[in-house]
């Protein structure tokens, strides 16, 4: 396309262009935007080395006019978007990209990219983190999902309120807390339970947390405690029909005197097995696959469509697809949250025509929802790295705290406002 | 888990660790092998680098013994594994990593990262190829997924038969076939339909694809031919109900002589959209989502678990964890297909007990499924790099000829083959 248009003199034409979902995944009554920060430090260091030049000269894939433009490039355009850690419904105008064509449409993968799976884990995780009742959940999924993706699912999952993740790249590249756990390959490499749990005893001292389910429920959890003394820090269960084997486990310990000792549970949970674990004593999560893994929606279903471009007297032309599937509403935006006299969510109102910058500031009880993320190609440093990661986090408690209390049944349903268009 | 190894003296026993999958994806029949051209060279670059030490010194995640071990990290064991395209099925012993405790269990989140993404893309993409009646599949869903996870993703389709994909990172590294489209965004950017297509017939000449649905499917399709005359290469349709779609645009191009006019599709399908236009005039398909998140099952349930040990006197020792749910079965293990007499799969063998390497060869009507990938740290090059993709897409071929016809039924069922264990 970018070939083409400096073919044809169009690349250059100033355009807008949005990231939006049609549609929440199926049921769903809110979404949670994620990715961002790490698509502005991506958008910022986005460039086309020699080697891949190379490569598609070699190929034949562009021009030389293209490959001189891409030898060139890199992002000078303004961006907006939802606050990372907002919540979003269908038709939200999650990402605005100001620019030429040929700058626009060359991100539109990487955006699409980042913002499809982050987005997904996020909303997915926020389910999760709401129905645990406030016990903490710690992201262990790394290993069901893509090498790299796994990285971004433990940033995601925390900004959508995870306590931990397993990921200690994660915990070194965007400063989230970490922790470990012993597997049963660890208990079944000693030569007996016992010794495995004095090892990692000896190791970590008492407060750490012993895998009992290996060989035996009941006798692994005697012998963590005869290992650790009452004073061991917790037990994990992998496996079994978990409010049975909670509940037995809790009396266990109870009874050996391990009052404080407290239960983690990891066996394939997803929202809906954290939700029926309400009533049990558990006291903490570990989640794996449903949440890297977007826990039935792996990706987010965002589109970037072009919705306006400059005519010929600098005015902006709305544009739009109009055949008869697909339809996307075309022209600059602006968003706003209509929230009520105690502050829950009752409208996203999305407003057509003037774009962001220009009807931009909330109003009495209208909150606005576009922030200035790269202006001219300098990105905002408030939402990048780590500290961007604990601003995401704190603003998606905040927004939890905005949405009508039905959003937080896990059964299927519509979004949980409306979305209308001004 | 090194850690406490290390300081118990147990992280240099020598131990077997194998990744395979409990069952398949609910209703799948066969599952493919993808993944491994990927890790094997991931394994050979393993590595801490000074940055990351000093961030699990800083952050005490392990001791000094253990930060020691982790600088001189190399992999110098053994791995075997089923081929790269291999078709698999539950309990198929599909990775088998011979080495000290610490070296194997280091690798598990990258082993099981790698296989269980690239195995979950490859085993729908088969279902897609098998169902497309030979026309060629090009895998569109980099936006869908992770942007690292793309390029793995276009590669493990590739593997299991798909013809390209529109990701040029992909080409580069692994060799793949590229093509590229137009989006909705081309037209819009122009004054006029009219002038987009004559744009892109101006860089591209007439073979190229012109995407007709942007305002008016017949209006599209008369303008296309209108434009690049009717030597056109191709339409692209990407919304709408396709086969009644596709068989009108079939029709109004052979009315305007655009007789060799191919048509593509590419609307959100998977393999039973494509299996609803068996009967369309349809040349070629466009995947994207469903394909890059494993089409609603997004990772395959691959776990990495010690099988086996040695004891004090050098000799094999079987592990496993035993309690009520998620039993494994431990021991070093070797594994082959049975065929009938015409060559169709008919039952997997496990072989317990010598491990890879003991009863390795192919016997009469039983192909051996194990070949060594890394031999005392030293990989095998014919599995890696834009070769071992090639290699890998070969195997693929030949392996679904010899799956039984009842293989490639979409709809829900149990392994089409039984495993057995001997």
């Amino acid at each position: 396309m970018v070939d083409a248009a400096i073919q044809s003199g169009t690349a250059n034409r100033e355009c807008m262009f949005e990231a939006f979902a049609r549609r929440l995944p199926t049921g769903r009554r809110y979404g949670i935007v994620a990715g961002t920060g790490r698509l502005l430090e991506l958008i910022r260091q986005f460039r086309f080395t020699t080697e891949e030049l190379t490569w598609l000269a070699d190929n034949a894939v562009v021009r030389t006019p293209t490959l001189d433009y891409l030898a060139d490039y890199s992002f000078t355009g303004n961006v907006w978007g939802y606050q990372e850690g907002e919540a979003y419904f269908p038709g939200s105008p999650l990402l605005l990209v100001e620019s030429t064509f040929a700058e626009g449409v060359i991100l539109e993968t990487l955006i699409l990219s980042v913002l499809n799976y982050d987005i997904s884990v996020a909303s997915a995780a926020a389910r999760m983190v709401s129905v645990s009742l406030g016990r903490p959940i710690a992201e262990m999924g790394s290993r069901r999902t893509n090498e790299h993706s796994a990285v971004a699912a433990a940033r995601a999952a925390f900004i959508a309120g995870f306590a931990s993740t397993s990921n200690l790249e994660a915990g070194r590249q965007w400063g989230l807390p970490t922790m470990g756990t012993a597997a049963h390959s660890f208990v079944l490499l000693h030569d007996s339970e016992e010794e495995a749990f004095q090892a990692q005893v000896d190791a970590f001292g008492a407060a750490t947390t012993l895998l009992v389910d290996t060989y035996d429920v009941p006798a692994g959890i005697a012998l963590a405690v005869k290992v650790a003394g009452p004073e061991l820090g917790s037990i994990r269960i992998d496996s079994g029909d978990l409010p049975t084997v909670v509940a037995a486990a809790r009396a266990q310990l109870d009874s050996l005197g391990a009052v404080n000792t407290k239960i983690t549970v990891t066996s394939d949970l997803d929202e809906f097995a954290i939700a029926a674990l309400s009533a049990s004593p558990v006291d903490a999560f570990g989640i794996g696959t449903s949440v890297v893994t977007g826990s039935g929606e792996p990706a987010a279903g965002l589109v970037y469509k072009l919705v306006a471009h400059k005519g010929q007297g600098d005015e902006w032309i709305s544009v739009a697809k109009t055949s008869t599937a697909k339809v996307s509403m075309g022209g600059r935006k602006s968003a706003l949250r209509r929230v009520d006299a105690v502050g829950t969510a009752q409208e996203e109102i999305i407003l057509l025509g003037d774009g962001p910058g220009t009807k931009f500031d909330s109003r009495g009880l209208e909150r606005a929802l576009l922030v200035p993320l790269i202006t001219d190609g300098a990105v905002d440093e408030r939402y990048v790295g780590p500290a961007g990661t604990l601003r995401a986090r704190a603003h998606n408690a905040s927004v939890m705290q905005e949405l009508p209390i039905e959003a937080f049944r896990l059964g299927r349903g519509e979004a949980v406002i409306p979305t209308s268009y001004r």
